[in-house]
């Protein structure tokens, strides 16, 4: 499961986590924990704790100056002090959610992961714990520093580590033939199927001022990625309360299914 | 480099930064920082952020029950915590320090380092960044959890990216003939060569009440098997102020000095 930055943090407020919306989705996620029936791992978003200050510094695009050095550094920092919060929030559910950061091991070129060691992440799941993964900013063999984002760690381990199921808990119902905020006609579309590919694409909304990850277009194409392979993926809104907890238990949510 | 959580914390209170140390120390390091002619990694121990949880709470000795994979996943929590506190110091001194938590990627097997990447530590030391690494729990293939120390770190990479030194800054001047604190003819050792081993490790003080990691003859231990591999090795007080700039800069500091 992914949980986007956006409803984890107060987006307009840099390094400010959304407390209300974590420790409910703490609460939710402890509710639908179940290792031993069904393994699961977490990827959270940065949010305010890393949009803000990757567009400032510009480490998205590769490190120019001895200066990008000390931000990319400071960005890492960053998503490592916000994830403490994540995890903290999770075990004082009595969850056993660990923190794995990515990037002190994945190796990307061109900003795509070309090594990433899964190990641990296996080890831990055998134990029934919740590995929790996050965004990051992270080593490029071609560009010094590129971003890590949450989706693409998500569609990298789904594939990997041949998950059934990927859950995306965004700030949207999920995919809508036009953007529900300008269009009142607008409506959620409850699945997608291989025919409704071309389709759907056309119609993805790209919200004004993309964030660094690629915005739901860079979501869609890993989300793409993952059912090509067969895994069933299900977009539903994390800022609705009880949806996350339905949808690890496997109850029918709003939301849109993608299976191809 | 590494540097005891002696130095870095305060001892007697848990989870407790010693800011005078830790700043005065990021200092020293910025001072001698010099990647374009010697490439440093530091690791930092986890002292009173995690010695006193870890005894507490029985994880260095494996997992039993459900309550201690919370445990594990606590001890890990601050252990993250408390390198952003670290990195944090360093980077307000213009060095780019990347935290690298060694335990989303290394398994160990019976307190002992199996596998581990080293691929982002050499690239981004490449880049000219100062790796952080720390002693912190980590998932072990026979007990399903472990210790693996800052020293054990130490050892496995003063290896592994075949360093010419290794210095350890702890809150004593080096290894003496005798407990200084006990005897006041103690004399501190300048050199240890093939011919002393048996007779240093002899006379090894064990402090009262030794810590999860093992104490001073585990620490000397990982130092034995560097300088088997030709690495030299000094032990210096990294409390004393001026000695790890010294240190790093390749001036004569008081201290131990191993070469086999």
């Amino acid at each position: 499961m992914k949980l986007g930055g956006s409803v984890l943090t107060e987006k307009e407020k840099p390094f400010t986590p959304n407390l209300r919306n974590l420790n409910r989705l703490a609460r939710e996620i402890a509710g639908g924990f179940d290792p031993q029936h069904r393994r699961l791992v977490l990827v959270h978003g940065a949010g305010s704790f890393g949009h803000p200050i990757t567009k400032r510094t510009g480490i998205h695009k590769g490190l120019l100056s001895p200066e990008d050095l000390v931000s990319f550094a400071t960005v890492q920092r960053w998503q490592n002090q916000w994830n403490v919060i994540v995890v903290e929030a999770l075990q004082n559910q009595q969850v056993p959610a660990i923190p794995i950061q990515p990037s002190s091991h994945a190796v990307m070129e061109k900003g795509r992961i070309v090594s990433f060691s899964l190990d641990v992440i296996e080890g831990v799941l055998e134990l029934g714990m919740l590995p929790v993964l996050y965004g990051v900013p992270a080593y490029d063999k071609a560009l010094g520093s590129t971003i890590l984002s949450g989706d693409q760690i998500v569609s990298y381990l789904g594939e990997k580590l041949k998950a059934d199921k990927v859950i995306l808990g965004t700030n949207v119902d999920g995919l809508f033939t036009s953007d529900p905020k300008e269009e009142p006609d607008a409506e959620l579309i409850e699945t997608v199927t291989r025919k409704d590919l071309v389709e759907v694409r056309r119609h993805l909304v790209e919200p004004s001022g993309a964030d660094v990850t690629g915005g739901m277009s860079g979501k869609f194409r890993e989300i793409v990625r993952l059912a090509e392979r067969g895994i069933t993926c299900l977009i539903i809104n994390a800022g609705t309360a009880g949806t996350v907890e339905a949808a690890l238990t496997g109850e029918k949510v709003k939301g849109t299914l993608i299976r191809l």
